[in-house]
């Protein structure tokens, strides 16, 4: 099956292989290409090139030849961060967040993490399918191609099992690539509030097992921060998912410098997530390991704070020592509610400072290394996955962060086939 | 020509009669109404009821009927200020200023209001006429269905008038309601660098007559600040515009306290815009004429704040002072590209802590008020224009500011017909 994608005014975020990740001073660059084609076989990049360089394409029989009538293209956005599988959304606290209530006061009322973890041991797991399935449409249609999704509002073996089967199903019936993550330690529950040891020996003994018995996961995550994971427990709990298979993603720094970037970077976790607060240490740990095979992304969370008004990451400084900094959405009903990736772009542009090239890689190939996917999404190139979205943006890109609030997508492709369109889910 | 709407689960913002406006705490409640419909005759509302109030409808033919299918319904939006002709967006001043640029800077550069002067003045009626109904699409599509736009990239007599034109071609060609705004006052002219006070006189003695003459705007503004328009500049122009009959809309105290709310309640502005810096004084002279045949309405711009990073309007305590105020989304290419209501209602929550139910009310009927309009449109009530959004919020309007960055009108009616759906401009 052989198609053909011209008539493209420019390509972004093109590379000579797969494998594109960036770091430092080169996130500034983006590579692009002008008057360029796509070669899509089998759902796969065959070839790209310019005008000057349609020789290749002579004698070969295309299926069929979309003309992209001048659009600018570039890769589909990599999301590596969300927990999209809710029972429901928080309103509420938000509203009492307006008024003037603090974390203590939520949680009293009943709200936090401990209140998505009730409502959600109350559904079922069609129910929660389908509203996740809903707000992977939204995703899709702002961009995403590739998402990660986390458990962790179930906090039970049962619950957080229905989650993860959950995940498992969305993973089946979409196009794009979906990765699941084991996030059992998000929140101690109520139950184990006295003895909390009890419960991380709950997740390694009980959980971790039961979910890799069913390959339900590819990661594991820990909220390693104040009043959630102590360093020793996340340590504890990311060795034994090793043994098991699972490689870390975790929160760390959300709350203040807690020792997360170091269990992150000594645990050789694929990314560390939030890092709202960071000292000269975590600074120096992350750039020590920047460019090495086992190296831990740091990802920035700009909707948890715009959300709930905490600081941004400082993502200009982690650029500065070196590092390949990536962006999330966070999408989760109760600190970052937003499913679209060009309105994080915009808020790392506006509240982070990060110039549009830089931030455009955060969401493409940088988060795809999150993944460990870098050879597959997240930058054009031969051999890789053929998903890209194309736009109408006379000719910059960061007319995306810049007119912000809107939805730029025109079109929204997955192995080569359009899956939405205009803002409108089509597969 | 009668249409009936069934099927709404809820009316939000519906009031009595013609006229709502809301002031201070008033501002905190939204009226609804649950399974309702709407009566429309001839582009207006001649009643609305639920399910216990059939009867009137007993008798009455209707050429078509609407099936709503359990969407939420609210009123259009009412966007009361806006700069949306323009010669091109200025995303290099955007790229300039993540990197520290300074205002100062930007305009040595050839940015600023200026820069887009001298762009304007190069392009023809008929580009800029095409580039401002596309931004008029992309607003009415997130549920902008009355707009204000301001002239004011012109400068002299003739650009002005260009503007002023393109303005009135969109209010011939777009269903949505259209008031035209002269700012011949928004900045200097390099040629009037050295004698401002000639440009101020040109302002009155020639443009404003020829803008009169050929009935080309319904307000008048003042960009009344530090470096731009005086008090006393301001208090010149806004008395020779009321002789002409235009009534003011100014610009004021974005850049510190200068005056400028002193002139617009002294001059019996229907709006005072911008009100980053706002002293005692100020929030005294607001409370002082709330409620009055004159008042001043405070108008809040928080996409500025947000794209800019300067300070947010203390909207708060103007509604703790009894005021009623209002947000509009002040699109331009200099200070905040951003089209959508949803998006500044979203700001408004989360950056200035205004519940969502006041930042409705805000992009609504007290929106209106700031054209005095508010007999027309901004809520729904019987005799009031038949424009209204639908939605699918699941019960809570909070949710439209809560999942932020995302375009939530499904449906948006004029006049009781359909002119955009998910997105897409149909008219």
């Amino acid at each position: 099956m052989h198609k053909l994608f011209k008539g493209i005014s420019k390509l972004y975020g093109i590379a000579e292989s797969p494998g594109k990740v960036l770091r430092g001073a080169a996130m500034r660059e983006v590579l692009t290409m002008d008057h360029a084609w796509i070669w899509v076989e089998n759902g796969k990049i065959k070839s790209l090139g310019d005008q000057s360089d349609l020789r290749q394409l002579d004698g070969v029989h295309f299926d069929e030849v979309i003309d992209m009538q001048q659009q600018e293209v570039m890769p589909g956005f990599v999301d590596s961060h969300t927990h999209i599988v809710f029972a429901s959304p928080r309103n509420e606290e938000f509203v009492m967040r307006i008024e003037g209530a603090g974390y203590e006061e939520i949680a009293a009322a009943g709200g936090g993490i401990l209140n998505s973890a009730r409502k959600l041991q109350l559904c079922s797991e069609d129910e929660l399918y389908f509203d996740a399935a809903e707000r992977l449409k939204w995703m899709i249609c702002h961009g995403t191609t590739t998402v990660e999704i986390k458990s962790g509002y179930g906090l039970t073996l049962e619950s957080e099992l229905k989650m993860l089967r959950v995940i498992k199903r969305l993973k089946q019936d979409f196009p794009i690539k979906v990765r699941a993550t084991f996030l059992g330690a998000h929140a101690f529950p109520t139950e184990f509030k006295g003895n909390p040891d009890a419960y991380v020996s709950a997740v390694i003994d009980q959980m971790m097992p039961a979910v890799c018995a069913e390959n339900l996961a590819n990661h594991v995550d820990v909220f390693c921060d104040k009043g959630f994971f102590s360093p020793e427990q996340t340590t504890a709990i990311l060795e034994a998912a090793a043994k098991l298979g699972l490689r870390a993603k975790i929160h760390a720094n959300e709350l203040g410098i807690t020792g997360g970037v170091q269990v992150a970077v000594d645990q050789e976790a694929w990314s560390a997530d939030h890092l709202e607060y960071l000292g000269d240490n975590e600074f120096q740990l992350f750039a020590q390991v920047a460019g090495t095979e086992t190296e831990t992304i740091p990802v920035g969370l700009p909707g948890c704070s715009y959300f709930l008004g905490i600081p941004y990451a400082n993502l200009r400084r982690l650029i500065t020592e070196g590092c390949a900094v990536a962006l999330a959405t966070d999408f989760n009903p109760g600190s970052s509610p937003v499913c679209s990736l060009q309105m994080i772009w915009s808020l790392a542009c506006t509240q982070m400072k990060l110039l549009p090239q830089e931030a455009f890689h955060a969401i493409t190939c940088n988060a795809a290394r999150t993944l460990r996917l870098e050879n597959e999404v997240g930058s054009l190139a031969p051999g890789m996955d053929a998903n890209f979205l194309a736009f109408g943006l006379k000719d910059s890109i960061s007319t995306i962060p810049y007119f912000f609030g809107k939805n730029h997508a025109q079109q929204v492709y997955v192995n080569g086939n359009k899956v939405a369109e205009n803002g409108n889910y089509l597969a």
